[in-house]
């Protein structure tokens, strides 16, 4: 037996519609602390990784660890039921293991709804990720980081970052042209204008290329948290990272491109 | 001759929006009280029933009565020449018997429109509709209902409709998931808020069902009203009606499914 | 060397968005006083002529003339990339002739953004345009204008525009269905509502039909300035005008069409 209720099913429609053109269909694993979920890209070249803490749910039930398969296209069919004001309950019983039940109540009218979605077998491969120290941490609005690929991609297939102590450099260049964009760090960073600040946290410097069509993917989760978190070290994999109301995240991890003709 | 005169060209735009995906070809029907359509949609299975009355007009003057076949597409294109807040005056003269003339009237400027559309040739098949007691009678806010069969096609070809006294439940079911919605009638119908209210008028109970794909094409018609009317007995065509500024109505007929595998 | 500062990179994005559809390359020729542009389209029938004047730019210099042929889409999104406030700077150096440079500065961030295109080698074929008097000249609202030309595509291929002192009539008639439009000339035309009224200044009557197609096109170039001037003689290519800013103009030029059997 599974239950949890979310105070707004728009949270969890956000984030499903934010990772639902990347992972087509997807195990939850639901234990005793958090509701997670973790797979490959369908071309395996990217990972996604979502965590919801139990502080996230009004109410929280797990008796026993389950891993649920779910088509994340019917996931999102089910939650566009929703009002964006409903409440969202997840039901599992251990009675019924076809399907997975979202109930969204109209507060404001008597009103139910139950959507049941059909559950699939998928093969949970559950990779360790290990906890590691970046060479360079760096934390800007998302939407403008949203921003930033989409202009590189007008010309170029690739984003290159170059970040150090003084400077953030994203830049990408194609056969008709190419783009830079700079950002020096925000000096001072008062907790009112937090969320328009560049900051930067750097061990060494780094000078990284990324594929910039995943980039564009993993940005469609920037309406999640109006800061991005991005970690990199040379060589390994970037992790960006979006805080979800500070009791879980979405991550998604990339590794760079063999660089050959970038400067 | 026929002279006819609205406040407002939108109306008609809405009501022409709303079923000219249903029904390309239609006659109108103009006489001394109304101006009437009726007609079948292009597969034989949904019924349309427009009536708008001479309250609805601020002129009108028909000498006879006249049935002019006109292309819904066509007649589309007219009224989107005009501004909403423009007058809108229907003119068919019997010496010209070849087109309909819209014109339009900008009153906040020395400007004329005069949209010409030309007229064909349609069997006008009025089929006597007569009127009936149903079983149950069902008012709902229609943006609720438009939201119900948009909800349920995400899963299902059919919606099935159970009301009893105290309870009316929309429900669909597909391959892969499944939607309910059970709406309890609003106790008390103060006049404030009955656009929100939800109330059922039953002499028996009723379980039918319909196919989705034609209830969503009748919602297309829920900016005309708040409230749609659901007429409906087991085994009889239900009526989705919305009323037209108290001088007119917008029906639609659609016969139920024989049910097979349906619950 | 030419560079050139703009206090909106909006105001570039507007002009290169309203004709690119037109002209896919197009030669700047950069002179000390103004940047313009004159290309026929891809069809050779309309012929698109730019001027930018030195008053429009913050900062402007040019220390020879130079020709710079850009594909405009790439143009159109090197602009995409700036956000509506970011100031524009357009520079090409002598000692890098292969490209173009547009930096944009976002003034409420340290950020800044260097997008880069390439140039291309295009025959700039400078017709003279005679300055020419005209039988009538026609200022109206140019979302008015652009309502007309979009209201007669509905049902017809040409656009006919039959001009008097008291009036001017747009018309256009096809198979399904025909449009009228008349504007009286508003009396007053005071300084307030200068931007609503249609004033016609006539030495003689015209009656001329141009192509709705290429009509639509140059409506595009509406958002650049409230008024539209239409210069027009019998049998000679209309001038469809924008003003910018009062330093320069965006101007369409269209060869009447014969008539055959238009009325």
């Amino acid at each position: 037996m599974f239950e949890a209720k979310l105070g707004s099913a728009a949270l969890l429609k956000k984030i499903i519609d934010s990772i639902r053109d990347l992972v087509s269909d997807a195990p939850f694993d639901c234990s005793e602390n958090a509701l997670c979920l973790q797979a490959m890209d369908s071309s395996h070249v990217a990972l996604v990784s979502l965590k919801l803490e139990v502080g996230l749910f009004e109410t929280y039930r797990c008796d026993r660890t389950i891993n649920l398969g779910i088509s994340l296209a019917n996931m999102a069919k089910a939650l566009k039921c929703a009002n964006n004001d409903d409440t969202c309950l997840i039901k599992y019983d251990d009675s019924e293991t076809d399907n997975i039940v979202f109930c969204f109540v109209d507060t404001k009218r008597d009103k139910t709804q139950e959507v049941t979605v059909k559950l699939m077998d998928i093969d949970s491969e559950h990779l360790g990720i290990p906890d590691q120290d970046y060479a360079c941490v760096v934390k800007m609005p998302s939407s403008e980081f949203q921003k930033v690929c989409r202009d590189l991609a007008m010309f170029s297939d690739s984003l290159n970052v170059t970040c150090t102590k003084a400077n953030i450099s994203f830049s990408g260049k194609g056969d008709t042209g190419g783009n830079v964009i700079n950002y020096a760090p925000t000096a001072s960073a008062d907790d009112e204008d937090k969320k328009e600040s560049v900051s930067i946290d750097l061990r060494e410097p780094v000078n990284i290329t990324f594929s910039i069509k995943y980039m564009n993917q993993f940005t469609k989760a920037s309406g999640l948290c109006d800061t991005v978190k991005l970690s990199m070290s040379n060589d390994v994999p970037i992790v960006v990272e979006y805080d979800i109301e500070e009791n879980g995240y979405l991550r998604f991890y990339l590794a760079p491109k063999i660089e050959d003709e970038e400067n």
